[in-house]
């Protein structure tokens, strides 16, 4: 694909040389993000950073990455502009904030919103998660934090075996994850969730043409046993007819310290897109963990900076003048970010 | 006007020769605006963005603004301040806030209230619009567009037809610019609206008293016709008593490419100072005239940047010195916003 | 204490000798709050801003101070993040929120929370108030306003008379300074309240313990008399069982002029934390009073950009380095924010 100019609205735009490119733009970016180095290559540029529903940590993450380029962020938070309340369009809206600013990340409670948004303007958009749609974005971070924790190599993808554990009916971040990791070779799939909620039938064919192989089940014991990787997503209330159903599976899955050394092999990193659900009767990963050095959720978390800057520098075409304008970080900041 | 140092609250406070040193400074701004080139004049002046109503696009308009000439922007969105619920007055919220930051954007619910803001501090206070009464940068925008439109010229608004259609009576939109461009000679306004929501009188009065032509008709066909600019507006369903009395004005006025090419004379400019109602049964302008050259719209809208901009380098007092810090923009702007 | 990396969560954490190192990098942030140099030698540091309760004026001042050092400030407000409505741990949001900023501001309702804020990651976590917990960076302000109005010298502080009025029992903003004036020697302290509102036996035993003279007092004309600071708060009625027994002391304790003239020494400072209810019946300090000359309340909000700077400087390490990037502010400012 072509970035220049861009919009960022599916993980399918992406061949395994997008990802390429893309993950060592953001290597290149860790520098920054780890505030050793401050670059202000765009110094000047104004992102509109759109949330038309809450996503705090989105927010903050799509934000602070365009800081760390130098850039400057309006914020809107709230379904409703005030506008669309009064019956704009969703192209007027686009068009409107276009004239204000460099580039837009859009957030939408409905899938195909953001589309629309990126439709009305030439303006670059990228799609920070349209409902049920996509979160090509997290799904990004994920991979890359796949990558990193296996040796930061690309081809160490390949043979993998990913665990995937929890809501995979529903939950986007799982579909986009299982369809960027389908561009590699050779890996085992294996889909832990309750019967009503598995993986949908159209990302398993996807897969299963990509000649991976593929296990379902519905127990967790079994299927965690030799995943290089176990993807964790939380159950959500939501989705189920009555509370009783919910309860039923809610806490089902859940991975403690003990349950780790039983049943994992040696090495198995832990993920989860967050939040974890830390009330009792949930806790899908619990706080006996923290400090667990297989425990890459925070890692996960913290590379949608280096991933998030990434996208900014290859889109808005700055990725060759990003460290014409390094400096030094002249601030104090701690050697580990992990309190435990 | 001294613009050093000044409120900006009404569009009474321009004559002639303060709107061609605004413009003038503005034209200055668009290369800027347009991301050809960066400034950094007001690197560390800190904008304050209080929004006492919603009114996202104002906010996001003068915040940006604000960043592009290198400043930072503090917003505040919401009808009531914490402390302000508590009983504090307008004198104290402005004069704390003074203390904070080198300049005040405020929008508030109730006419005046802006002018109790900029009473209670030295810091200047634009106006960004104060319910019923005045928003000033508004009207400037529009009457920018219109120069902008007209050979970027202002000699050339001399003598041009203006056709203004929809709720004159309570639109504060069409009272401020009617003012604004009662200052130029020989002017022939129409005014089209329901009976009940005709020009105030004094409005009139006061175009009348500068000579210029005045119609007024509820005929949409006859009053554009021969007009150079037509400058629409949504008629708005609080202004009615019942809902059936808004429906029969609802959708009145509505102007697509088939009414233009029939009714409007070549080279007619369309106008509207947003946002429009597209819902079925309104749509002052429809979708298919997305595209048309004289559609002026989006062009009105990217107008708010650079005369934002001018503001606030006027009043700030950095009019002599934006172009000292000036660089090239580095990144990727596309040559045309609009997508059609 | 050592600055460096460290949170600030309570003014107990503060030596004497650790308020002459703050306020001394307070005074030499001066030039930079009064606009008249810029620095920037947090350019590229982003601070996360966290308001989980509404108040906008401290998170306005938080955000214009880390921006007047150079920073950039992602904001959020509300009481609930998306995430922790959904059952997220204050260590999981924290820790997320840590990845992508250098320090955190952390308002929140509940007294204790900020501290699960700064326990769950190595980032610096600033106390911008937890409920009825502590508010550090107003008593710092505060106090660093008591000695900017006594001579600019800490050494004055002591020997001072200082009155404290008003809801003595919650107001965490008089416990907190008293424990810090405690620090001092030889003061006297006047607690004027109703009795129910009385000081906590343990703040008085604690400033007993130091050897400070105390009176406490109903009576307002009595209590004033000899008082180098007045030290006003609001009357909260959230704190009362009825409204009747509210009412009875609402507006109990109000200085005006006349008041005064006729019961202050010459040259006693009047202090308030804000906001002043300004309505009928309440007005701690009235409209009649702005602009006298001892009048210090918007002073001392305006300290609290010096204070807030001295903090992030020193937390920040860059203490040494502030000077370094210093250039003159080319926009206007105006002599005296007061406009009376």
């Amino acid at each position: 694909m072509e970035f220049r100019g861009s919009d960022i609205l599916s993980v399918d735009q992406f061949q395994k040389e997008d990802l390429r490119v893309l993950f060592d733009m953001a290597a290149q970016m860790e520098v920054y993000a780890t505030r050793q180095k401050v670059t202000r290559v765009l110094e000047g540029a104004v992102l509109a950073n759109l949330f038309f529903e809450p996503s705090t940590r989105s927010r903050v993450s799509f934000g602070a990455a365009f800081n760390r380029l130098g850039g400057e962020v309006r914020d809107t938070t709230g379904f409703t502009f005030s506008s669309m309340a009064k019956g704009e369009s969703i192209h007027d809206t686009s068009r409107v904030i276009s004239g204000y600013s460099d580039m837009m990340v859009v957030r939408h409670p409905e899938e195909g919103a953001v589309k629309q948004f990126a439709d009305a303007t030439n303006i670059p958009v990228i799609n920070g998660g349209d409902g049920p749609g996509e979160h090509p974005t997290q799904a990004l971070l994920d991979l890359y934090t796949v990558m990193k924790e296996h040796g930061n190599n690309l081809e160490n993808i390949d043979g993998l075996s990913i665990a995937m554990i929890g809501d995979l009916k529903y939950g986007r971040t799982v579909h986009s994850l299982a369809k960027l990791l389908s561009l590699f070779d050779d890996l085992f799939f294996t889909f832990i969730s309750p019967k009503q909620l598995r993986m949908p039938r159209e990302i398993v064919e996807r897969i299963r043409g990509r000649k991976h192989r593929i296990r379902e089940t519905e127990n967790l014991e079994e299927g965690v046993k030799d995943a290089d990787i176990v993807y964790m997503t939380r159950i959500q209330e939501e989705r189920f007819k009555t509370k009783k159903e919910f309860a039923r599976h809610r806490g089902r899955y859940s991975v403690d310290r003990q349950f780790y050394e039983n049943h994992c092999k040696d090495g198995t990193i832990l993920m989860h897109p967050l939040p974890i659900d830390n009330r009792p009767g949930a806790q899908e990963f619990n706080d006996a963990l923290h400090g667990h050095p297989k425990l890459a959720v925070y890692r996960q978390t913290d590379n949608g900076i280096p991933i998030r800057m990434a996208l900014f520098a290859l889109v808005l075409d700055v990725a060759d003048k990003v460290h014409d304008t390094a400096k030094d970080a002249l601030w104090y900041h701690p050697e580990r970010i992990d309190s435990d």
